[in-house]
């Protein structure tokens, strides 16, 4: 084994793979983060988002918390220095994603201004873009598809977001979905709208 | 939004991601887990594999120790306990990214049966291959790139694989490329020819 060859390789690859393989694949690669209540459409969104993307020619990731917490996580709970820890390797993993010049399509309720500050410091400010999937509670409590709110208002659930802890809404997200007001199409029509320039490959 | 997207969406979507991801990058994905002593050439062999294979139109992903454990595995240590973990986290990482369709390719120590096993357990057998990175401990630690063997024989390190700690070599490797033998061209030259059938779109 060559030492010049040991010595140049690791530092130069690294760097290049990204913009390497972004250009091949004619996208830049950006963490597209879905913050918002449980029932709010988050998941959703992101696969009919990622399947739309796909569509155009786009290669992307969709990450969300029943993904993660049954795989990556599964060693974590719902206490908040557990849910910390979550985003945090949820948005190291995104790093991680978009260093190979892949999209990564994030859907999790990322509750607290905090830990979304968080992410985006880890994944840097460029590359981070944050998405309010907003609906009101009383919308998403009714919608209720895996029974949590009821679950949490009988107290089975503790600290569930919007009953036992509180949400904070980003003060300045990228882009707001009011999915009680658009259906999903309508929904990813617009967020796809205001993605595409950020992610079209430029030069 | 709709009730029948809601539930429409989630389960056909995540199945098929993967294969129309593979269809289009004409690849299969699989995960390359490189294991072997510190200072074997791993890592240098992951990033020139990873070179060579973008040469040939693959997209794939390297993942190493000094990546992981400077990110989503920092809070990690060296004892067994962390070392199955930082592994453990490493084989479901490795499981998202071949779901959307990209190469995994690990260069890790992973030093026990157990470990690896474990790992293969996560990915799933079909899409593991083991590659045994060999070259004997004390070429190893001439090479001593990090300065890490010293270190260890100082007693700086604790439990360091070869010295503190025992590395089980793998009973039945996919394949086994000897550093000591090989220069870094000649090895990722088998190691490409043992694995182009394996990642070769063919339907």
């Amino acid at each position: 084994m060559q030492e010049k060859e040991l010595q140049d390789l690791q530092p130069i690859d690294r760097l290049n793979i990204r913009s390497r393989n972004e250009a091949k694949l004619r996208q830049h690669a950006r963490v597209i983060w879905m913050c918002g209540l449980s029932g709010a459409g988050k998941s959703t969104i992101a696969l009919e988002l990622e399947h739309q993307l796909f569509g155009l020619g786009y290669i992307a990731q969709v990450l969300d918390g029943d993904l993660l917490r049954s795989g990556l996580n599964k060693d974590l709970g719902f206490s908040a220095e557990d849910r910390t820890e979550n985003l945090r390797r949820v948005a190291e993993l995104s790093k991680l994603i978009i260093s190979a010049g892949i999209i990564s399509i994030n859907a999790f309720i990322s509750p607290t201004s905090r830990i979304r500050s968080q992410a985006r410091s880890i994944i840097g400010h460029q590359d981070f873009i944050e998405v309010y999937v907003n609906a009101p509670i009383n919308v998403c409590e009714q919608r209720d598809q895996k029974g949590l709110y009821e679950k949490a208002r009988m107290g089975v659930i503790k600290d569930f977001t919007g009953i036992g802890s509180p949400f904070e809404p980003p003060v300045k997200p990228g882009i707001e979905i009011r999915t009680d007001k658009l259906d999903v199409q309508e929904s990813v029509d617009k967020l796809l709208k205001y993605l595409l320039p950020h992610i079209e490959f430029k030069h």
